[in-house]
């Protein structure tokens, strides 16, 4: 009887380690994190200036350095691991990485997958012209017999077709530099294109300007797997911290909000 | 013995299937709503303009079109259960919703119960009067010797009571516009109600002004089960989302902030 | 056979109930707020104006004020539990106390402990100085030549001599006070400290003004288990909700912004 008793405990024993195999009694993300010293991130291979390859081929970016703060500041090693854009939700729900550090749009279809932080970051869409031309705010284009141009099959194109309908849409294949080029040489009367990426032509043509108004602003985030609350609530945290200290808007400024980082990186 | 071991394996299995149907081994409301493809929201049957039947005995509303958008971009079908403002809370807990749409106030009380999102809209309490007269701010009208009207047993009235104690208040059973026509008619110096309700009656009566100032704002949400907090997250994410993108402000202008969509519904 | 079954449920049993005991099956927090019909702070014993024993012997400040608010609101009994500043932590992560109630700083290495709402309340350095000096923002300090005086080895002593590094640090044992006397009697150029302290002397001290911009300002905001989602989540609410209605301001401006608190309770 001794025996059975044994069997029957072996039995529910057996089914206790299960449970602290799965789901809730496995230890979260954060103890997992406090346990190992080590926080793992998955980023994109070549996304600058959020997470890129650099001329002295270091691994670098926006995003890099806001999860190596962190990781400083927890005292624990940060961990970076490389994927192509499609492996980075799949390389976060297999457990690969501990959060997804990267410019990704959370939308409702991704939101079903992955837990997004609070925006860390927008990409603003806007509207550039020469002064000259006397335009004040984007929607001064959406008149008949303007034309704007964008890249060919662009998020920028679909907006100016969309929010500018009453302008004529010129699409150029390459990116916004061959919009720019259409701009100055008086092929077209506008363009548009986000914010940071027009930053980068300022300097060096004259009397570009940036229409007053955002044509649209999209939240950017970082992600967890929906298990990993508390992780999310200390990235949530600690990107108010830094956004209260100011080395939220110094790591912004030099990566996103302009094109210092050329200098130093391209 | 090979009986009994069957036994034991048995009763643990119970144990184990067991907490599979309860707690954390449940799947997720998120999860339950991709396996199904269904959203399902429980909403007041008459509340407009939150959610109502309106004149083409079609089901519509603020939340409606919210839920709509939000089960749209998620590509699952949205499922709307109607009930009577006192069953909302207990058909969320009870399983049947797996959120309500509703302009409820996330007060102390109801937050021991669910969980509210960030809030999604505001209600605002102003005071109005007659341009004539000459008030500038609500807090004008906290003087002895000045009448101030609202709907009999309101919240209005309980706050006209304590934030404009100076005043002699005057109740009108009814609705608004019993007090706004007690105003019109000389026979109260002004009158307290909501924003929204009030801008109803601006075009049609000249001379009716709101008073500088909220008396009060009171923060609206939706809200899930303490369980679904996968849920919970791309409910604020997507709020946050189509705040961006103009998308909120246009359904809260149309639905919230004006009455045009008296016009279409009413 | 019998027998051996009743023992291999037994054993099955004794698993459960060991289940039931730990993690994911115990009643959650709020659970047992509501069960219980008290919910139980950690207060740091002597930290005016958040938390302490005023001068009739009787416990109270800021924090104490908030979570009794929302005990009221709660309509459940708060059960205030005292500590000194290192044994907050412990005390919440050993249960003793539901969540922690205090003027805690956010840091990410304590995040790896605990989860922190958003922030309540927030600490601001500020540089002082005397009017006739001409010195308009703290950044005026910023030149050789210029001493600066602060509270010796404060969090006040470290910002001075990393942002104002080209100006001259002078630290004074004791506490602010010493400072401004400093200042006063024409051994230093101007002082460094945090707003709500520095408040306290304005009265007194003619000529004495606080430079223009923060030199930091610190999230403070109170804290619970990592387990204890649905509470954190209803003490979001809770400052959101009085955040709108005007219950916050009007107690951060009686215990943090200004030294209305003193005459009463110091």
């Amino acid at each position: 009887m001794q025996k059975y008793t044994r069997l029957a405990v072996a039995a529910a024993s057996g089914a206790w380690l299960a449970l602290m195999a799965t789901a809730s009694f496995a230890e979260s993300t954060m103890e997992k994190i406090v346990r190992t010293g080590q926080m793992t991130i998955a980023v994109q291979t070549q996304g600058p200036p959020v997470s890129f390859i650099d001329k002295a081929g270091e691994r670098t970016g926006l995003a890099i350095e806001l999860a190596q703060l962190m990781a400083d500041d927890m005292e624990v090693e940060l961990v970076v691991q490389d994927y192509d854009w499609k492996g980075l939700i799949p390389a976060l729900l297999s457990g690969k990485a501990d959060f997804i550090a990267a410019d990704m749009t959370p939308t409702a279809k991704r939101s079903m997958q992955v837990v997004f932080t609070e925006p860390v970051f927008y990409s603003e869409t806007i509207a550039f012209a020469m002064k000259d031309a006397g335009y004040k705010s984007w929607k001064d284009l959406n008149v008949a017999g303007i034309s704007v141009g964008a890249t060919q099959a662009s998020s920028w194109a679909d907006l100016a077709r969309k929010k500018i309908s009453n302008a004529e849409l010129k699409e150029f294949s390459g990116g916004t530099a061959q919009t720019v080029q259409a701009l100055t040489s008086g092929r077209i009367n506008a363009g548009v294109s986000d914010k940071a990426t027009i930053a980068a032509f300022m300097s060096s043509i004259d009397g570009l300007v940036v229409l007053d108004g955002d044509i649209s602003r999209e939240p950017l985030g970082f992600a967890v797997r929906p298990d990993s609350m508390h992780l999310l609530f200390a990235l949530d945290n600690y990107m108010r911290l830094i956004r209260a200290d100011g080395r939220l808007d110094e790591k912004l400024d030099y990566w996103w909000n302009t094109t210092s980082w050329e200098a130093d990186h391209k």
